[in-house]
Order: C-alpha cells, then structure tokens, then sequence
C-alpha cells in the first residue's frame, strides 16, 4: 500500500521534525516533598504578605492576620457606624427570640440562648474576618446537642449534667474548629458538598419542624426520637391530648410570620418587616398571654429567666467517662456541622461584596469563639444564613453590628428578661417553624436533578437519610456516596475512540464529535483519569474490549488491519506502580497480536516514573509522541512504508519456587 | 498594539473559521443510567458472545461459561494428560507437608490441612479458568484465621468448637467470594494495590516466621499475639526452655531447604529439587525420629493422624451469637485476602501463557470450592503462588493436574497417614519458614521506593503495621493510605501555566518543557483532575494565586498587563454542581478584574453539565474552543484590535431572609 506519490522522511528524520517529549529533569526528594505538602495545605500561600519585611512589621502583620479589627478599626468611620448600629440593632431583634427558641429546642435553658449572643459575637468581631456574618445560635446544632446528648442523659431528669456536658461539647466543638484552622485541614469541610449541605439542612429543618408539633399541640409527652416516625406516631397517638388553644395561637402567629416573610422576599427594602417579626410575635404573644391569663388554660410560657450577664461556667466542664466520650463526638460533629454553614455563609457574602475570606482564619476565629464561650456559659454558636442575610440586608459594614448586637442583648440580659416570663412556647415554635421553612431549598434540589443526578442522589440521601433515621445517619450516608463517586471517577474512568477534525491535525473523541473520521489502522484511544491501583484491572479489560470490538469491525467491513494502538495521556494526570504493571502488560498483549503502542503527550509525572520503571525503554523512546497528531502522523507514514517490526520479546520460564 | 501587517477577521468570522465545541444531544435519563451500569459492572461484555445465538445453544455456552471444563475437557489429549501428571505428583509432594504445616500454623488438626488438598481442588478442576492454578491451604490465611478465631476461643481449651468455627468462616468466606463474583463487584479487589499486597505478605510472613520459634525452640508456652514485640518477649523471656535438640534440628532441615530452593533458582530445570525437598525432609526427619527414639527427648511429633477420606461437617456450623460475628469477620477478611492472592497468581501466569482470565469467574469458583469444601472439614483454601509457580514449571497444561493431585492425596488419606506418626514438628516449621522468606519480597519494595514513594509509604504501612500490630490493623493501614491517595489527587489537584512550543500551535507546560514562551496578555491554566466537590474550594484559591502571581509578574517586568485567562479542560473529566459554583465565582472573580475568562477543549460530559447549568450563556457560547491555540488565536485577534468588553453583570441585592 506504498504511497508513490509523497516521499516520507525515515523514522530518525520524522522523530527530528516532531517534538520530542521530554522527561522532567529529577527533583531532590525533599525538595518535591516539601513542594507538594505546601500545595496541599498552603495553597493561598499566606505567608507571602510577610516577604521581605522588617521583623517589627512582621509582628504586626502576624497580629492583624489573627485580629483582622487591627486592619479594619483604625479605617472606621462614623458613616460606618450609623450603618451597623442599624444593622446590629435589627440582628439583636431576630437574635433575641431565636436564641430563646433554639436553646428549648436543644433542651438547654432559654437564657442560654440569649448569653450565647452576647460573648461570641464580641469575640467574633475582632477575630473575624466577615463583614456580613452574624454570630448566633443555629436550629440544626441545636437538635443535634439534644438528639446525641440526649442519647446520654435525659436532660429533664439530670438538667446540671446535661447543661454541663453541652458546655463540654462546645469547648471541644470550638477546640475541633480552632485546630482544624491552625493545623491548615480545612478541606475537611470540602468534604460536605453543596449537594450534601442542600439535603442535610433540607432534612434538619423538616426534622426541627416535626418536633414543634409538641409545643404548637401542647403536648407534654413526646419521643426522644427525631425520626418522621416515631415523631408522627407520637403525635396521632396523642389525639386526645392535643390543646386547641395552643393549636389556635401557634397557627395565627406562624401565619403573620409567614406573611411577613413573604412580603419581605417581593419587596427587598421592607427586609425590617420579616426581621421585625419574630421579636413582634413575641411581644404580642406574650401581651396575649398577660391579659388573658392563658396559663392557665393550657398555654405553656417561658417563665422565669434569670437577670443578669453570663455566669462562668470553665468550672463545670466533665471530663470522667462515660461522659467525656459523649460530649467529644457531640462536639465532633456538631463542631464541623457549624463549621461548614459559617463558613459557607461568609464566603456568599464575601463573594457578592467582592472581598476575599481566608476559610483557614474563619475557622480558628470561629473556634476561638466557641472555647471562650463554653468558659461564659454559652452553648454553640455559628454564622447562621437567616440572621446574616438580614444583617447585609440591613447594611452592615463591619463587624460592629455584632459588636451592637450583643450590647443590644447585654442590655436585655440586664433588665429585660422578666418580660419573657408571659412568652408563650407556641409562638417560639412558631418562630422556629417559620426560620426553618426557608432552610427546605426544594428549587435547589430540582436544580441538583436537572444538572448532576448524581449530586441531587446525595442530596436525597442526605435527606431521607435525616428524616428517616437521625442528623449523624444522613449525614454518613451523604458524604459516603459523595466519597464513593470520587472512588468511582478513578476506579471506572472514562475511556474513548478518539477521530481525526476533517481538514486539521486535531483528534476528539468520536461519540462528542461525530464529525470525526477514522484513521485507518490506527486506533486512538483516550483515558479519562489517573491510572492507579484501582482501576489498572478494569482499564486492562477495558483496552482489551477496544481492540476486540475495533478488530471485529475492520474484519466486517473489510479495512486496513489494525496496526497501531495510540494511548493520548493527556487526561492521566498520574500513574502508580499498579498502573505501570497494567501498561506493560498491555504493551505484552499488543506484541502478541502484533500491534505496535503509541503514547502520546503523556505528563511530566508520568513521564517521571515510565523512566524510573524502565517502562520508556520497553515501549522505545521514538514511539512517545508530544500530541497524538504527530504520533499518527509517523504511525502512518511507517503503515505507509512497511510493516512495523513487532517484536515478540517472550518468555523466560518463571523460575520463582 | 495593533498589528497592521495583519488582517484579523472579526470574531464571528474567525468563530467560523475554528472548530466549534458542541454540547452532545441530550440522551434519555435511563438509557444513560444503564449505560454506567453496564460500564461499571461489565467492562469486559461478558454476553457478547451469546449475541444471535440459538436458545440451546445459549444454555450450552452459559454452562460452559460456569464449568469451564466443558469448553477444554473435549479437547483434552493423551499428551496434555502426561504432563499434568508429572506436575500433579510433583505439587502433591508438596501439598502434603504444607498442607500439614500450615493447619498446625491455622492451631487446627494437621489431617485438614490434608482434607483442604483434596475435595476445594476437584472443584477448582472444574469451574477454575486457569490452567496453572494449584490449590491449597495458604499460609496468611491460615495465621489470620488462628489470631482472629483465637481471640475468641482458646483452641487448645475447646478444640470442637474452634474446629467448628473454622469451617463457619470458611463457609462465609466462600459465600462472599462467590457473591461479589456473581455480583460482578470484583474490583473491591483492586483496592489492594500492588504496593498493599507486597507489604502485606512481607509482613505476614515475618510474623509467620517468628510463630516458628516456638516449633524450632520446642517452646511449650507462646504468646498468642502475633506482633514482633510480644513474641520476642515470649522468646527471650524462656531462654531457660530452649530445646537445643530441636534447634538444632531445625537448622539442618532449614538449610538443606534453602539450599535446595538456591540450587532450583540458579537452574530452573531443577525445579522438581525444589518441589521434593519438602516430603524429603518429612520423610528424612520422621525416620531420624523413629530411629532414635527422639520424641522422648524433647523433640515433639505430629502423633496419630486418622486414617480415611473427609467426613462430612456441614452439620457443625456455629451461626449463634456471640460466634456467629466473629466467624463472619473472620471469613470476610481471609476470604478477601485469599481472594486477592488467587486472582493475582492466574493473573500472572495467565499472562504469561497467553490466556484470559475472568476474574469474576475465578471468584465463582474459587467462592464454590470454599463453600464446598467447608462442607467436608476442608479450611480456607485459594491458589497459592509458590506451589502454583511449581505446576508451572513441572508443565501442568490444564486443570488437571488439580485432580491429579487430588488422586494422591486421597491415596495418603487412605494409607499413607500412619507414616507421618514420627513426623518431628519442626521439621513443619522449617517448610514453613523456608516457605515464607520466598514471601519477602525487598526486591519489589525497593522498586516502589525507586518508581513511587507513595506506593513505598503504602507498601511499608502494610508491612509495619502486620509486624508491629496485628494482620487486621496492616491492612486497613495499606487500604486507608491507598485510598487516601485516590482522595488527595482529587481533592489537591495539579494546576499548571501552559506556554506555547516556538513554531507551533501546541501549549504545553511550561515546567514539563522549558522551551515554551508565555503568550503575552493571557494566562492558559491547566487543570488536571476533575472538578468536584472535593476541591472547589481549593481550586478557588489556587486559581486566584495563580492570577496574582501572573500580573505581579507583569507588573515588575512591565509587560502588557493580562487581559484574558484560558482554562484548559482537556483533563477535567467532569464537574458536580459544586464545581460548577466554583466556575461561577471564578468568572465574578475574573470579570471583576476586568478580564475574560476563556474555556479550551471542554469534554462531552462536562459540556453536557456546563449546558444544563447555564454556565455556557454565562461565559458566553463564543468564548469555548475547541484547542488552546485556537483560544489563543481569537484572544489574540481580540487584544490587537480592542479591549476585551468586560461586562460586570453585578448584583441583585440578597432578598432570602
């Protein structure tokens, strides 16, 4: 099948025209060892800021990565602070009726909700880093502490131990966080997708809202379980119990909040309504109370809350087993649960004003926030989304707002708090009711099913996960199918033929571009992924199927033979040893059926070890190519000449007893 | 800048004149769904070959496909017979000692390791795809099956039921070797990597080999722990009980091993002195003891051995708790491991002969002679390497030469067994020990180190933790390395600045080939893995280091100051929503730097996502390329006739409260 009419240069000629790949020239150990460690846990390069200046400035440079305040106090305006004072004041509105009810919802004192937004928030403005962020209490953390401690001890029997293992649990919540920040292993919290989060806080809020079924019904008996259930079963077993009154007010005032809500999201500048409400909600709600005497009728309230700032409470950590296990997982989990919303939510605001948030520095700020507060009697807190959005809704600059917020709630830890006596519980379920509806982010879901199948199966997971078993099970199964779907990318990548552009030296893969044409006697095939351990069988057999289904063809339609197998690498970021046996023993069985390999544009890592293994010799250096273009260029310039000398180099019997 | 000399066409012309990308059509869920299915569970089409066949004819071939000895028992010669009788005998001459040793090494009686020789290998002959498996209780496994079943039953204290337990795992173990072959989950199998297995069987052979002493010493007490510390100790502790009678013994009978397996080594043709020197020694050293009377002196002996074929057990197996857990736990990981070491053995000399193995049907049948066999007092049993390596080199062409060695055994079970009364026992652990060294194999973990340093730091994990731990603890240490790395290549992917080759087209990286020149104005980024939730974030941060480092570059040099940054996707494999989040803030990112952000050569799936997300309006239809060049030939066109129309589509203020 000589070609008369185009003289093609000699191999040696055509090798010196095409460009030679080359092998990346050997790096000390140390050298590429400390390399790749910095890439992995110091990709932003933090230390580049502190180059070239004197140790004094150093010092400060240090100081003010720790207490941002440092870099941003000294620029504070006045305009500044008309801003935040509005914005802090507003927060305190929400944070005050929230605290309340997400401290019953995770069985704790309602006061610990209002001492838990006064410390950390103070804390969190010089450390933090957000300008949006509003420290708070969440629902999800809440339910967590009083589902898994509550596993432990039955906080109406034993309320001490229980308030004391909530304290132990966010020191290690805030010493998890803090830690996971110093130590640079913030990827961590990469682990919980966005798909996972969408799921899981999904979840969380469809759970938080079951148990309001308890207060919204008055209903004095109910399961430890959170499960939909046990939740349900509890309450249809209760018929009979259910209190009308309670079922009245709490539906009338989850209606205004609802409403508020609504009117808040048509109109973004009427924001001050749906953050208004809640505090409303419970200033009428416990007007309602005090003039009718409701109490008495089967409307539970607050009742007595302490005046007063924050008790110390470093004393009352337990650190004795079995206890101390508890409180360290709790704190575990929860810990990195709260990490992830407050980080989430910073880098969305930072994102929207454009300034950048380091995840490592939120974290130990965060944590930092949560080890002073278990010392002040404070329980976990966070960057709840809800509370942070009104605070960038209302303006907030710095942040100051926290810092006004929590004089706000000093203020009524000082001399407010009898007027919650006449609260009654119905509206804080209401309350937690309404914030939690707006965590279900179904659009989200549809929107995870439309693009990624995959990402809306973990969300799913996530879900059902939650609802039907408990938060730590939803959690587990997310991150396992999110895991195994980056175990399935390298275990099961993606092969394919790839076919020549018409009129260009370009080659893509046939299925994408059906464009494509076929070179004869040459099969190019394209991996997908690192060829590892994990999937070297599966690429093996896979190889194998291409050549079979490749030959069959040609024999069906009667073509040129197959004389070449081209490899493009440009996809295989990586290769192990597993992966180098796989290619020479792919190299083994195309010399056996007499077909020559071609790599082409493999990396400078894959080059590296094909070296070290000997592996370029086995396959000859000439037969590596810099793009598949001229690697078929030469296959066909030696089809076109004569057959290619396939050397069957076999078999010393293997002597190995 | 403008370049007169050059007509440029204008963008919509010169979008003509490249190759457009387009997004493949979109193709039904469930037709996409089985096709993943089909790649991820049958890679190797197992059903083509029953495509357009006859319905008899497909039961033919699917019974075929189960008892492999249907497709060669009919071609099956007087010649082949020959030689697997040769290689029969040979293996058998070594199946008896070792069968024996490794069942006292299992603390089971020594007449099952002869059991396990004779009914696992009629199956194997039968349904086994291999022609040079031989199969065989195995050392690891029998080690593993002594710590794990000893540490919930004393076998000297209650020898039924541990006897008993043993065939209980046994039983699990097959059923999970048959069942993840039938399930087509063969590649949980991979995921011990090359590098894992090395380690691990180094490891477990050091350990088996220290066990020894107390044979060799003739100890009467032993630890019942299996790392390196607790059995010195034991060792040291006794110098006063070392038997020097048995040491000595022990030593004779060790080098005469070891010499005769040097000698095979120089001269494979001697193999058969390799293959004998075990019956030799057993017959030698049984004769000494019966000469001289040494079982009076301190030299202890195997004692009577119950004449006749295997009785039936399938009537003792244990499944009430608190056995039934740990004979589950023990048969998963013996039969994983054994699992492991009997594909990769007909793996290899598969690939040596020329033939095809399915590994999914070896689990089948491999699962099926365990099954079996525990039916009829027969322990774990696979194909293990040293003695399949002598079938090997005796010749064996089939199958056969299995139930050959079956025949000979049956034979020793019938009349032979009173001969091995005076078999001294440390002539079992010289077989063992001389077995073993064979197993560490430093030649290959040197070759890691040399070609891989995480294949290395896996390798040596395996084998520390087997020593210094236990068996269980080596390999979950190997697996959570090995999959650990999976993890870190995702989640800290490669990224590096392309640079175009001088006279050409091609963009390569500029680490790789330092003969690249950078394109002046333009920043081309390759990202090498997939973009996943997994490193979003990272890639995040890496990319605006990336952008940072580019303009100071700039800025010190005083070059055109970048206006456009092209990613190369070559190698991202495809992308979740939280990558495409990622994307999304990057182009804010870029956008609000005033410059544009260009995509080359998107594959199908990651066009597909990109499409259904809107990311391509977004990023604009015009600005995906199908090559880098072609990126930069438009971008180029763009910066030498106007600035690039950075549009700042910004921000709706955030209305979710």
């Amino acid at each position: 099948m000589g070609n008369a009419d185009f003289v093609y240069p000699s191999t040696n000629e055509y090798r010196q025209c095409a460009h030679p790949v080359t092998v990346p020239p050997p790096q000390p150990f140390f050298k590429s060892f400390k390399n790749s460690l910095k890439e992995t846990f110091f990709p932003d390069d933090p230390l580049r800021q502190f180059k070239n200046k004197t140790p004094s400035r150093k010092f400060f440079l240090g100081l003010q990565y720790f207490l941002p305040i440092l870099e941003w106090g000294p620029r504070y305006t006045f305009q500044f602070l008309k801003s935040d004072l509005i914005s802090g004041i507003t927060i305190a509105s929400l944070a005050i009726p929230q605290g309340i009810s997400y401290a019953k919802l995770a069985n704790l004192p309602p006061i610990l909700g209002l001492y838990s937004s006064f410390i950390p928030p103070l804390i969190y403005a010089m450390m933090g880093s957000s300008r949006d962020l509003a420290v708070g209490t969440v629902a999800v953390a809440s339910l967590l502490i009083s589902s898994m401690l509550g596993d432990e001890v039955n906080a109406a029997e034993n309320p001490t131990l229980y308030l004391h293992l909530a304290f132990t649990a966010t020191f290690f919540a805030g010493l998890l966080q803090a830690s996971l920040g110093l130590l640079r292993l913030g990827f961590i919290v990469d682990f919980l997708s966005h798909a996972t989060i969408v799921g899981f806080m999904g979840g969380a809020a469809t759970v938080v809202i079951l148990q309001q079924l308890k207060g919204i019904l008055g209903l004095q008996h109910f399961t430890q379980s959170t499960d939909i259930i046990s939740v349900l079963r509890s309450v249809f077993s209760q018929i009979h119990e259910w209190r009308w009154e309670s079922a009245v007010l709490g539906a009338v005032f989850l209606f205004f909040l609802l409403l508020s809500r609504y009117f808040s999201k048509r109109r973004p500048k009427f924001f001050w309504i749906s953050a208004m409400a809640p505090l409303t909600t419970v200033i009428l709600g416990s007007l309602l109370v005090y003039l009718t005497h409701a109490e008495k009728h089967g409307v539970d309230v607050i009742g007595n809350l302490k005046k007063g700032l924050n008790p110390p409470s470093f004393g009352d950590f337990v650190f004795t087993s079995p206890y101390l296990t508890t409180a360290v997982k709790t704190g575990m989990i929860t810990g990195i649960i709260a990490l992830a919303e407050g980080i989430a939510v910073g880098r969305s605001f930072a994102m929207f004003k454009h300034y950048n948030i380091d995840g490592n520095k939120e974290m130990v700020a965060i944590g930092t926030m949560n080890i002073v507060g278990s010392c002040f009697s404070c329980y976990l807190t966070t960057g709840p989304f809800s509370r942070s959005a009104v605070n960038f809704n209302a303006g907030c600059k710095t942040a100051m707002s926290n810092v006004v917020m929590a004089i706000a709630v000093m203020f009524t830890l000082l001399f407010l708090t009898p007027l919650f006596h006449y609260t009654p519980l119905v509206v804080l379920s209401a309350i937690i009711i309404s914030a939690m509806l707006g965590l279900i982010d179904y659009e989200a879901a549809i929107h995870l099913w439309k693009v990624d199948k995959f990402d809306f199966v973990v969300c799913m997971g996530a879900y059902v996960g939650v609802v039907f078993a408990s938060v730590e099970v939803g959690l587990v199964i997310a991150v396992a199918i999110s895991v195994l779907r980056l175990l399935l990318f390298v275990a099961r990548p993606k092969t394919f033929v790839l076919g020549n552009l018409p009129n260009s030296t370009i080659y893509r893969s046939v299925e994408q571009y059906p464009a494509t044409k076929d070179v004869p006697g040459i099969l190019i095939l394209q991996i997908d992924a690192p060829i590892y351990f994990a999937n070297s069988s599966y690429l093996r057999e896979r190889i194998s199927r291409w050549i079979d289904e490749e030959e069959d063809k040609l024999k069906s339609t009667g073509e040129t033979s197959l004389q070449y197998i081209i490899f493009n690498m440009s996809a295989v970021g990586n290769i192990d040893t597993s992966g180098i046996s796989m290619l020479e023993e792919v190299k083994k069985i195309t010399d056996r059926r007499g077909l020559k390999l071609v790599l082409a544009n493999p990396g400078a890592e894959v080059m590296k070890k094909l070296n070290k293994s000997k592996f370029i010799e086995t396959i000859g250096k000439e037969w590596i190519y810099l793009t598949v273009g001229e690697a078929v260029e030469a296959c066909n310039y030696k089809l076109h000449t004569g057959k290619p000398d396939a050397t069957n180099e076999d078999s010393q019997p293997w002597n190995n007893v």
